[in-house]
């Protein structure tokens, strides 16, 4: 089984390859760049130096090029607006995409061009693309797909607490109010000043106030869940750290104790490996998941409020982006969840 | 004008020595420490090397040698408990005494003892304690006062922003719910394994949900504001920094605009130096307000939501601690607030 | 093929616990904790929440109950002192055991009373106990071996690069300046002032000059290297960081290239999967070699001061202590050095 | 006593700027920028939104315009390069000058032009131009100059602890290893990838290996001090802090005690408000003087090696920069040097 990876010169990209390397059902065979086409992989990415691949050469990122490479499966890291181009013409070429930007995450035309400014680039192939979240699509829906979406980060660790407890009706959906938390890899490898070590440290920033663009996707998906439209308050932080994701979610719920959100979770996630539930007490922390593909979740009951206070952690790069994708690509083989990933 | 400080082994008694010594118009003659008494203040406090008090050795914090210093008023930065009975000792050698510890910041033993779990030592002493936020606790009612009790620090960064808009009834007071961001500092200088280096760098997490203590302190000061007992949702979180508070605040406002609620701080703050509103677009950050006594805060409406997004920055060691006891001390002085206090 | 480890609250522990959980060929099947007995592994350390050994729980650091578990090999994680008493119970239990702890390091029991300040425990056992560096130690004095010290983090960074040099007489034994800076985990787990983040954080610390206790370690190694005494000027910092260690290292060698170096290196390390020689122009960072097995090094000749300058960086917890016991584990057994270590 | 700064949107020139809008002796008029002209000084650099001249409107960064402005004295902040064209006109405007910037720091245009690569654009203004090191140039040299050069951050941090023990001839001036630890700020506020959050944090790397640009005013300094031409090992380091600058030096002695550099020290710096000697046993630490204008420094002699351990902290954007900028002000104008500067 052949694999390919286009665009490695990110946080996601690198983690995509790290983790690809050591897969022990798929061989990395192609790796893609258009920066740094030539150079040995252990040379552009020198924390990849004593890995086996560390002598690989990239490949360019001509199309035409990809399209002729031996693989079987192309992950996509790459911005939003360019993926969509590499994925067409690779499923042109008979060729099986996972893509990791957020260009087939909406589900319709009009959701995207409100929120990303223009109309979106290939209409119809976006209608026909499933968006996976592993835990929570049901299969049957994506099996046999030849593209597929990959949940955003945020996403990942506000979905993975609530759509349950939505599908089952034990919480107030029109009462959701979101605090995320995220380390600055989330920013991507931009050169930009607001990213720059002296403008993080000691820094913590609410920002995307009220307009976040993974706000669509996460409401697009509660309301799946929820069967009816519903609105959230989503607020973003950057917070001082490289990896990791945690949001707090406050949710009313003043019928529901916390055990019955308990059980909720516990049947749903009974056969997920890559969720941990916590025990009561204890919280969830990126620094507990990081370089994992696991997100800790845990719940409080605030009995003289009437809310709940989820909390969930997972590591941006990994279960929010390069781990998620290989677990998507692991059931799409029929392979165990988690083959190949750090728990 | 001679003063004193009780207890500064800790970083709040740090800083409030540091910003004392360059005070221009009041003399600090005494530091009273437990452990360090004897030793130059520049010995047991590294960062004080060079400053004009570094050859000040700290005195025993023995009651009686204390009562007997010179001084007219005393700041005491110690552990909740022991403040009372050095304030009480104090108070009758005919002192003034502003006191950063939690002891006399709730208004009636009932409520202290539900919080703390055992009897307030001086139930009257309590009873009569001005609690003062210096931009708000209306002046007369504290100016002839010998014993003032300073606000937390998590409560500053959340009543400063929400008090104006309940006094003014332009937001629903039962909506509240507050997620605050505090760096390491803000849990004293304890050999804990918890807030060793390698435990918090890396990590952010929620602590005290649903029952921090200073939950007790936010609720009484609001619902005194909106005229009725409220209840808030406050989940506070450990940031990997060493100093800074940010506070996110949702609260329902759907019939009031952005606009009014800044008219309503400006109004409020418009004689404030220690308290900046910032303009649309920007984003309160610990980082721009480190080291300084000032308060940046922000408001956006979100037209869909009909929430408000009120954010607010403070430096939990200066104007969450140290510096408002200052700005308080200045006040009772008839200085003006900000006198000695960098913004 | 039956493992266990003793002592695993400390970040060294911890670690030895995450890399054995996925070792290949072996089994964990015991994990020894004094202060965690009965909890299983995934509660008393949380980032091991998700593995396959979260349940097993851990068992109760008592020697006889110890030697009574059917475990081929035990590795010692271990405070100073108290390695000699398991070392010596269950090595006449007929097991074998890898000390990462400094009590079997140096050669001699003078040695060790001179830097320890009292006399070995078990000074015949210190005589025979061989000092394993896998890349560098002849494996023919130590493949019978049924116990064996491990490097500290320290000497790992230090001797790797200059023990080739002194071997083939092509620097000054007798001009080798060391600087090394430790992220803060090299300090253990230990609760203590100095260590809280709060201290560490912007903060950049000489300590144990002149006097530190690998220092003997190191010279010991290095003089066996020259085939004379020799000392060096060994300087330890405390750096902001996690994990990570980096030495810069200036020896005279007027009369060498740095091409002759690096050739040195290589013919050294050409079959050395865990060191990692950098191309002229790189320098080593401990966030490239972040929890690998893998030390990355580099050269400068500076021809104006006929000085080299060396670098070396690796994980302190893993190619500095957990990782590289797994190493020699590895030799022991006869499996490819890496087996199981992240590279 | 009017002053004003070109140059404010870097580390240095909002260090100056929220220094110099505290100084008890003179106004600060003019703050001019390219990039920020017409906005108000709170909004371009929002940590001085609630300072006294938080209004003041940013003037263009033309030479014609400044040169008409009021000013007695204005600070540059400026580029490399750019600094020299904005001193001419001012010079000739008849204002005096305190350079921050390299352009004037080295005493020929020939070993300006070695380091630099280009010639310098005003030789014989670079000829005449003392370069002040306030507690050891002797004021005699340039109490009279219109133009003054500021050494560089690690010359600062170097210069201090080595200058009086070879000008004592108390250590072997051809035996110098410096290495020296940088916070991140030291780099500027450039939007370059390796600045940035992700790869500066949990890293420590060296840099510049044998050739950093400051090494030729090092050495050109150290050689004055020494009577004779001097050559020293410096290996910079950026360290994962923002502010601060740590140096460690090895330096051979083999016949001078530790009391002996530690009397040169004292005597020279007795009347050095902006130096701190550090008791035996204490080591200085960039966080004890993070935001002020002192350098702490110690000496630790090793009797074992002959060497002597030298070690100096100070704040690189303070006494490394926009502070010994004013402490030269300072002392033009016969003011207390440390006068509206932090100890």
């Amino acid at each position: 089984m052949n694999i390919g990876i286009v665009g490695a010169s990110g946080y996601t990209g690198e983690t995509l390859v790290a983790l690809l390397a050591d897969h022990p059902h798929a061989d990395l065979v192609a790796v893609a760049s258009r920066s740094q086409a030539g150079k040995p992989l252990g040379v552009g990415i020198p924390r990849l130096r004593g890995s086996s691949i560390a002598d690989l050469p990239f490949v360019s990122a001509e199309i035409e090029t990809l399209a002729r490479i031996e693989v079987d499966t192309w992950f996509l890291a790459l911005p939003h607006g360019v993926a969509t181009t590499f994925a067409q013409a690779l499923l042109q070429a008979g060729k099986t995409v996972i893509d990791l930007s957020a260009d087939f995450r909406l589900s319709s035309p009009e959701t995207y061009q409100t929120h990303y400014g223009n109309p979106h680039p290939a209409p119809a192939l976006l209608e026909t693309t499933p968006y996976v979240l592993p835990e929570l699509t049901p299969t049957d829906a994506w099996s046999q797909a030849k593209l597929i979406a990959c949940p955003g980060c945020y996403p990942t660790s506000i979905l993975l607490p609530l759509i349950p407890l939505l599908r089952a009706n034990l919480v107030d959906p029109d009462s959701i109010i979101i605090n995320s938390y995220s380390g600055v890899s989330g920013a991507g490898k931009k050169a930009v000043e607001t990213f720059l070590y002296c403008e993080r440290n000691e820094s913590m920033k609410a920002y995307g106030v009220t307009n976040h663009r993974h706000l669509s996707e996460i409401e697009e998906q509660l309301s799946a869940a929820a069967g009816k439209p519903i609105q959230v308050q989503f607020t973003p932080h950057l917070a001082p750290m490289n990896q990791g994701i945690l949001s707090t979610i406050v949710v009313a719920a003043p019928h529901t104790a916390g055990e019955a959100i308990h059980s909720c979770w516990e049947s749903t996630y009974t056969n997920a490996p890559c969720v941990a539930l916590l025990p009561p007490g204890s919280q969830p922390d990126p620094a507990h998941v990081s370089k994992t593909n696991r997100a800790d979740m845990a719940v409080v009951k605030d009995n003289r409020t009437g809310n709940l206070i989820l909390t969930c952690a997972i590591d941006n790069l990994v279960k929010g982006a390069g781990g998620q994708a290989i677990q998507i690509f692991n059931q799409l083989q029929g392979w165990p969840q988690h083959t190949g990933l750090p728990l």
